[in-house]
């Protein structure tokens, strides 16, 4: 479908409206055209937390028009042109407007040079879900989790085709792919899908990844629709699983229409001519620092196939604040994922989190800020209050430094300033965080090694991380493929470390859900996350309560969770000595005094606390009973 | 001087009153004797910020005993007995006393125990000396600096001899050999002289380094007398210098008198027996610690020989406070410098930093917390606002996370996480300080490496390291002999490190006063530094004013110190490469461009700007005029 509008030349009557490139509505038969007049959002509610809108208008020469609407409550506050002839800014105050079809006419000296309709909707009930400590988060990157529905493999107009052996080629995984795999991941114990970007990516070539985003309102057509997306969205809803978007605030594809036509001459940094960014984050929040190194870093690319947003557009941030609140509204979201968040403008960024919360309280947002200092990580965090009196809204931040210590901890030897002691560092600078139980925790991610790599594919190790990440504090996330122990040996490519899933696809050998194909030792990695995941449904206590940990002694760290009363209902462990060994509990005793019985995650069995507790080693995690007293 | 007083039962009469083990007065023919009565503080002010004091008397028996005094003017407050039977704790109002000598007599049941006459003198003007980013500190060991009187290397009634030859013996440098070279010492440019401690340390063996107090009211008599120390600070402060006191608040020396008979039975932690620090400080800050963690590392001991005093302890408390204070108006002191500071009790470091700073508003303090980490260090000083709301009224704190930074900066191979991007990273935390201009930075110190040993005897290195050092933010602080390139190749042992200095005993083939013996390196090296401190008194804007700095690029490090207008008065630089580079100044418009002219601080010779500036490999220091608009 590429594009629901008719112009005025074409038709003497101009209908509707879609998303940049065309978002399917079934306002009118589409008909594609050079001139096509755009308009979005492509559809807004009445009732909606902040109750202006400004609408941005895409057609020929239709700057400096005039603007009329058929209907008194919808009432148009202010006007605006930038620097390109086509493009329109139009304010309105949606207080009094009701659900209703609207017909505005753009006119130039009395003369009429357009018309569109507008549709604004009434909000649906229940878009009131969040994610937090007791949801565990799984990350797929859609082209390499699941080919659902071959025939959108390559779509005609859009030039990166099925490439289904090349590591940095579409594969065809797509959403009916994550939709074939709710039940699957809702038994192995998942409740939150992030995805990697969805939106359409038209670059001529390495468009997988999804972060070249060249329609804002476009599901693209290799991964589905829009309205699949909804019912993505819908479906996981019924399994009480939410679903999270990749929203990418900080840069756009290169074949983005705007690249084209600029809005303004200042909407991209840099003219539009590549020039990296530094990545020395440090600068944003260095007293001592210079403008040009905050911009050299803020204002550079990523890469010349991704031009940089200037978000202190303010007609550019009205729009990204509109597209986030507009995907989570239609699609029913749980959460953002926010790409890159520290490149985008500090003070945008303050708005866009505040706009995004204002409208729903329950939504959980959680930035990217890739940078092993928690100094950095936390400044972003709601509540923070760093020394600038910086002001965010942003509830959640990848917890990077964390999953830098935990393999740390678990690599390096044990000496007095390596070794578990980091992970225990790590966790002691919490104080800088407004709230650490809030932070999205990870092994690994989409742009690193997987973590059996980084554990030199020692099984042992894997484990104590996978069950450190899943009792500790904090919101756990997956990357597809860890329960079956995806590697990427001797590469830390993208594109293998984003290897297809296995079962993804039909030719597939091994099938992770069907077990078919895994060797013994995959068997037993999946069947330990699917453990460690019912636990956390099973003892939502667990993995909500206060965290608290004893320095680390001899090789062991000890760590609990307690109730709100203090008690503690679990008690972890990860031993790294290579031998069995026997841990005091004497130690322990302002946790353990009125506890009776302690009970093994892994075999179910029973232990009694006799003043010491035999640990063999690896990670431990027990529950645990008090006595009645 | 063994003790200045008398016992009622040997006397009749018992006329006051010193230091705990004797502290030399006029009062009275020193007398000593095992029944002994002691008065602490042993004389006091009138006319001081808090107008309470308490006196600690040691006698025996004495406690529980009913006091009077012989003038109304002084009032007693309250009389107060721990758990031991010879100590009385006497609270003073002195509100409305004058300078006089007062007459104090213990009763029990109406009969005379004892009897003691106490000082209140009236308080010198002058005493509001501190140090700032204007000056520099040289830091010294003074068993170890210079030997100025033969006389007092070994002590009759002190066990532990001078062995010249031993590493951890006593060598005989004394305060009289620090006096001997205040000439030199300001001639080189330094301001203030921290010594380590000089305070009676009655130890057995290894007692040259002072960190194990005996008696907190005398100045050790193998270093001289507390009126030369007085008379030390009188002396500096006539070449406008000052002395900062190293004071030691979380432990004494095994032999202190306490440890036979403890005021009170939790005087010192753990029962007076050994039990280690963890040294893990993280636990204090840590929201997820447990108690027995922060105890371990607060109340645990450094070395068997050191117990643990516990600040707790109230009356301990006020002696501590009272002590600082002492020693800052009885010598006339500019600041001091506290050894192992987080160790002690938060909330009385909380409470005697306050003291100290309310009685002298214009003292600085800075406290020794060797972490790396300044998320940690930032907890301690005044106006850091850490997250659990501690208060805290120390001024500065010493800047280990530099030094580290500093060196790693130097010594790492430069690559996109380390080298030059690490000493720039360091400083872009300074947010977390209350006041990052106030922190005391240095290259090393008396615990470990010597920096030329660090930098592996690189001279080019070390001279990066002293000019940065010199001209970056903060109060430099220089170990003594660094002028001459001391180090300590192959050992880390302290002994060695504190080697002695050359020429401060006679029979040294190398004197460094008198540049005798010096290689060339060694006189290249003072020269250097002698000009880095006259540009520092020369250009006192230079290295006072805001410091700005960029991103390091391609190996090279610029810096600038800004006046009050924003002007740069200073601009650094390091530069790794080999060989001399090209450096562009269009990146540094914004500070160059109302510049005409930079002076070169090592040949005095002008260099303009015409774009570009060649720098060789090493450090580089310009002192800049603006142009006349």
């Amino acid at each position: 479908m590429q594009g629901v509008l008719r112009t005025l030349e074409q038709t003497g009557r101009l209908i509707v409206l879609a998303g940049w490139m065309s978002l399917s509505m079934a306002v009118a038969a589409p008909e594609s055209g050079a001139n096509s007049t755009t308009v979005v959002p492509p559809t807004w509610w009445t009732g909606m937390h902040n109750e202006q809108l400004q609408l941005m208008v895409r057609g020929d020469n239709i700057a400096h028009s005039q603007v009329t609407v058929d209907h008194p409550s919808l009432k148009i506050i202010n006007i605006a042109s930038l620097d390109s002839p086509n493009y329109l800014f139009i304010d309105l105050d949606l207080s009094e407007a009701e659900p209703d079809e609207f017909l505005f006419t753009l006119t130039k000296q009395g003369v009429t040079t357009g018309q569109f309709t507008y549709t604004l909707n009434s909000r649906k009930p229940g878009n009131d879900r969040g994610f937090d400590q007791q949801e565990t988060i799984y990350l797929v990157a859609p082209d390499r989790f699941a080919n659902g529905d071959m025939d959108n493999d390559s779509i005609a107009g859009l030039s990166d085709k099925h490439q289904p052996d090349a590591p940095g080629g579409r594969h065809g995984g797509d959403i009916q792919g994550i939709l074939n795999h709710l039940d699957y991941l809702q038994h192995m114990g998942f409740t939150q899908i992030w995805s990697m970007p969805l939106l359409e990516n038209a670059m001529d070539s390495y468009s997988y990844h999804g972060y070249a985003i060249t329609d804002h309102y476009r599901i693209d057509p290799r991964y589905g629709s829009n309205s699949l997306y909804r019912r993505l969205s819908h479906e996981a809803g019924q399994r009480d699983m939410g679903i999270i978007m990749d929203v990418v605030l900080n840069h756009i594809g290169s074949k983005h229409p705007w690249m084209d036509d600029l809005p303004a001459a200042d909407w991209v940094h840099h003219g539009g001519e590549f020039s990296p960014t530094t990545h020395r984050r440090e600068a944003l929040h260095d007293i001592h620092g210079v403008e040009a190194d905050k911009k050299a870093f803020s204002d550079g690319w990523f890469v010349p196939t991704m031009p940089d947003l200037n978000q202190q557009n303010p007609f550019l941030a009205t729009f990204l604040i509109q597209n986030a609140i507009w995907w989570v509204e239609y699609a029913g979201l749980s959460g953002i994922r926010v790409d890159t968040y520290s490149y985008s403008d500090k003070a945008f960024l303050s708005r866009w989190t505040k706009a995004l919360m204002n409208q729903y309280p329950q939504l959980n947002i959680v930035g990217e800020e890739w940078t092993t200092n928690p100094v950095i990580t936390s400044y972003w965090q709601q509540g923070s209050h760093p020394a600038d009196g910086y002001q965010s809204s942003l509830p959640s931040v990848m917890d990077f430094p964390l999953q830098q210590a935990l393999v740390n901890a678990l690599t390096n030897e044990e000496s007095w300033g390596s070794g578990l002691i980091e992970l225990y560092g790590i966790l002691a600078s919490d104080a800088l965080y407004g709230d650490p139980y809030n932070l999205v925790t990870f092994t690994d991610n989409q742009d690193m090694s997987r973590i059996f790599t980084q554990l030199e594919e020692n099984y042992a190790l894997r484990d104590m991380a996978m069950t450190y990440l899943l009792t500790s504090r904090g919101i756990p996330q997956i990357f597809y493929g860890t329960e079956v122990l995806m590697a990427n040996p001797g590469t830390d490519q993208h594109g293998i470390i984003r290897s297809d899933f296995p079962g993804g696809w039909p030719h597939h050998q091994q099938h992770a859900v069907t077990g078919e194909g895994l060797d013994p030792q995959q068997q037993k990695a999946q069947n330990r996350l699917r453990t460690l995941l019912a636990f956390r449904q099973q003892h939502p206590e667990a993995v909500t309560g206060n965290y608290l940990h004893y320095v680390p002694e001899a090789g062991i760290y000890v760590y609990f969770r307690l109730d709100p009363q203090g008690m503690p209902v679990m008690m972890g462990g990860l031993n790294k000595n290579a031998d069995v060994s026997e841990l005091q509990l004497e130690r322990f005793s302002p946790q353990l005094s009125r506890i009776t019985q302690l009970t093994r995650l892994k075999r179910q069995q029973d232990r009694c606390c006799n003043g010491r507790l035999t640990v063999s080693a690896g990670a431990k995690c027990y529950s645990m009973a008090a006595a009645i007293t």
